[in-house]
């Protein structure tokens, strides 16, 4: 209960002030109102509809039996729990698309997406659906929900286009410290994913809370390194980058891992996002032409996909015996270790297949209601879509007006010149 | 105890950010401090004397005799927990007054309201007084504490009078996305409340955390439909407006509602708080002459005023037996449940009435100090009142100086004209 | 472990917002990113090395044998938990020297301080070493965090020299309302400390966070009240000085008091240091030039150090003999109670005495990096050490620029003169 009340913190305000913060101003309260719609949005229809069909036996006959694993908690509480996994990953999703989108598509998008494409994939990998039976590490859902943001987010960053020039040149986080801030509530409270996955406090949510906290903040600090040696300055926003994919990437499997996997899985939390993100990004025209606002590709879909993989190597066999429903060895303990590794690809490709999904929604949605807003609303911004500024603290308390307080407004509107 | 340490983020930071940012840049260090003020002076009193009063047997000559049970929980606990309400009672109270009411008088009002009205007000709801022992629905005090800061706060706004003209007409949020910071904290430990006011992680308590968050979500959805319907915009601070409504009105019977009621309850959470205050308000020129600055009447009093009547009427007998000292049966099952209503009904007139002390506590400071500030503080703000001011992020850490970072200024003050 | 992340919470992001916060804009990054390597650092070099130090057996022929007390908790709990006191002590620490420490001689020094300072003192005090066995009172560590925080945290200062001029005359907090945000974290996570401490929820955990709370607001009301009476106005950050004081010097023994000792040590918290810092710091040309940049000496050391005696004074013998490990009498209960007064000091003049080792630490740092930053990086600020500025909202969301945001730079720089 309190775990899940600590996810609570994570989604709301975590990733609400992260998101409002992180961009450009003008998108401020767009980016915030997209986060906060969502969570609303999400729990409703969780508990009205999508619960049930993920942890209930409306599925079953397409995807297997239900294993009843939780008996001990009360039903309430576990919904509630379940919801904060739901509303974090539709979020997170949203960060490939701030500044551009719809503000009625995304509230269309959202249900659709969390029923026809989360629901599926939760029951398949948690309620007793086929890839849970089959064996494939998920603890505490990391692998599934980085994953599908990921992916899902790319996706729609595709099919809502990029965004308009000046903001494509220059998207500049607004307020470092509000990032810190929401950064700061997201990190800590994954501990409460984390930790209470196992729905108890045991040895395994220790392990996994501490693993958790040590995978962070050696990405960060590799993170840093890298940013300090190749750009020669270490950079705030790095940081914050590097500690989100240090969480992602350990989450498939926090508490399997012993201490020196825990750091190898750090490490290459720090590095190989970091590439993807400064290297391939800056090479691939492609991906720049889709315009993943945020970089959430990199930092979760590409992060929680290694994770992932790197379970089926590095997951400790005495570990998975205490935590996972059959025996399983990982590839770096030998014997037939090299199964689990397939075992995870193949969740991997039917996350990223499923995902497709994404896209017919999106076009179906694009029917009704176009999936970007027009450009007038693009130039302007917050107040044109919302009627509000995040910041309203020149003069008497209003909102920044280049003709009153932008001193180079001079030179186009001045009564001297 | 994890819960009220979460009730007691919700105060502090949570309350204190949320009134620091959703007034005017000028009065943002002015209310944060009334706020911080009144948690810290209703802990001492409340240790030292209230604590004693509201669940000890000094009243009870007056009042009835007190019901034990809570006889498990380490008394120190137990007042920690109970401090946190009577903290966020007199915390809600201020936001009628923000930007003018006199910072002494304030710090006198504080330990005065909280001993006179509240303490009567908590012992009669529940430490075995006489409302408690009747039978009234008020689970986690949400009915008192809602009804009272309403009420109080309108009664404190009508004796101090209206701000200044120049604030009355533009009174903007000046920061919106600390405005979410702080609600986010706020909803989220909200969950403590709910959730924590049955002293254990029972079925009851998960139910509370599930339904709190359904009512708010719900509610903030209807807020933000009416928005855009009637505005054509939806806006953020409508969010805010509508998640304080939803959890206001569920409050006072969080655990006793099925599915379907707590829905039904979100929606007039979201409808009927938005029509008194987007449309009675405005035709009601005595609520305009009293000028109620946060609109805590609208989001408290009619919210939780609803949500007890509400009570009344959909809560559930099973639950009811399960939770309250009595048997209850509430309207819509049937029976005698229009008791029940009646109860809540007289139980909401006996707050409202006993509020009238608020009346006689600012009559007897004002004897000795005035209620209201002096003009040229008005005019100023909070770098009169404080020294201070919330912002100094111009030029080399300055604050905002219209000769020096306002264009409009060159009119008034520039050597060129 | 509920505990742990509360103050997890404290230290990030509480402590990183609230040093963001509190200097001077052109350092908010700066400071941000000094706590936040600070915490990583911790967690890396405490789990790998520190913790088996300081709580197993390496050190122990010099410190004598470990006691094993907590032998019902997961050995990762007890990691994650110390943790954070090691991770709160080294953030505490650079609170000194803010704003001008090279950022790579930090770098260096914090795994190193916490290799040689901290982890010696923590074995000592709490690793069943010497001044544990001998029966000093330092519940959950306070005592000797914040000795050791603002004793080497002035060393620091001293060996790192003072800011430049126009940061030592103006110094001004940056953004009032994130300090809230960020003390208000730190504060009511402190139960979190103080609750955790005995390791479980019982009575004295309950007691703890009580009084911790008191302390808080005792201390921060009577530093308004002096505020006001010698400088006529309620200041925030007074506010925030007040409860930090509070909270460092309740804390060597939260549990071990009564309510009216609790209310002594929260007086006595409010007005020594605020004496310290406004008379003694005024007067004292050498801590001047020192320049302790938020003053942590005041608020830590000089709040510790009181803490600490006091208990010897006050600690009421049934609460000792309920959690300490030796029957303890304190000075005001009679008997030998001078004894438990000397033990106090001499476990402080040990802490003073053993920070001693920053200094060879910094002097052996600066034999391969300077400790302060090239001036040019000191005029400039975040923007020249991390390429980033903490406020980006100005026009289309661009940084503060003299030239086109700040009227009076029309003098120097107008094409019009």
């Amino acid at each position: 209960m309190t775990a899940s009340t600590l996810v609570g913190i994570q989604s709301m305000p975590g990733l609400v002030i992260l998101y409002a913060s992180i961009v450009k101003k003008k998108w401020a309260v767009n980016s915030a109102f997209m986060a906060l719609y969502a969570f609303a949005v999400v729990l409703i229809c969780w508990v009205l509809l999508c619960y049930r069909m993920a942890f209930g036996d409306e599925l079953l006959p397409f995807l297997g039996e239900r294993v009843a694993t939780e008996p001990l908690y009360p039903m309430a509480t576990l919904v509630y729990f379940q919801f904060n996994f739901a509303a974090i990953t539709l979020i997170l999703l949203p960060g490939s698309v701030l500044g551009r989108m719809n503000i009625r598509a995304w509230m269309s998008f959202a249900p659709l997406w969390l029923i026809f494409s989360y629901t599926v994939g939760a029951c398949s990998f948690w309620g007793g659906g086929f890839i849970y039976r089959w064996g494939a590490i998920n603890y505490s859902g990391g692998y599934m929900i980085h994953l599908s943001s990921g992916v899902s987010g790319l996706t729609a960053a595709y099919w809502v286009g990029p965004s308009i020039k000046s903001d494509r040149e220059r998207f500049i986080p607004n307020n470092i410290l509000l990032i810190l801030t929401g950064a700061g509530l997201l990190g800590i409270e994954w501990s409460g994913f984390n930790g209470g996955a196992p729905y108890a406090a045991s040895i395994d949510s220790s392990i996994a809370v501490l693993n958790t906290n040590v995978s962070a903040a050696t990405s960060f600090l590799v993170w840093t390194c890298l940013d300090v040696v190749f750009f020669g300055k270490p950079s705030v926003i790095g940081v914050v980058h590097g500690m989100i994919t240090g969480l992602a990437c350990i989450m498939p499997g926090a508490c399997l891992l012993q201490s020196w996997a825990t750091i190898i899985i750090g490490m290459l939390a720090g590095s190989v996002p970091w590439a993807s993100m400064m290297i391939i990004h800056k090479k691939c025209t492609w991906l720049q032409k889709v315009d993943d606002a945020l970089g959430v590709f990199h930092t979760h879909a590409v992060a929680g996909l290694m994770g992932g993989l790197l379970m089926g190597l590095l997951a400790e066999p005495h570990l998975c015996r205490l935590i996972l429903p059959k025996d399983t060895r990982c590839a770096l303990y030998g014997g037939n270790g090299g199964v689990q590794l397939a075992k995870q690809i193949v969740a991997a490709l039917f996350v990223i297949g499923w995902n497709v999904t994404s896209t017919l929604i999106l076009l179906m949605i694009r029917l009704c209601i176009p999936l970007r807003m027009p450009d007038n609303q693009l130039e302007i911004g917050d107040d044109s879509v919302h009627g509000e500024e995040a910041y309203t603290i020149w003069g008497d308390g209003e909102q920044y007006d280049q003709r009153k307080h932008g001193w180079h407004a001079m030179e186009v509107t001045s009564p001297l010149s």
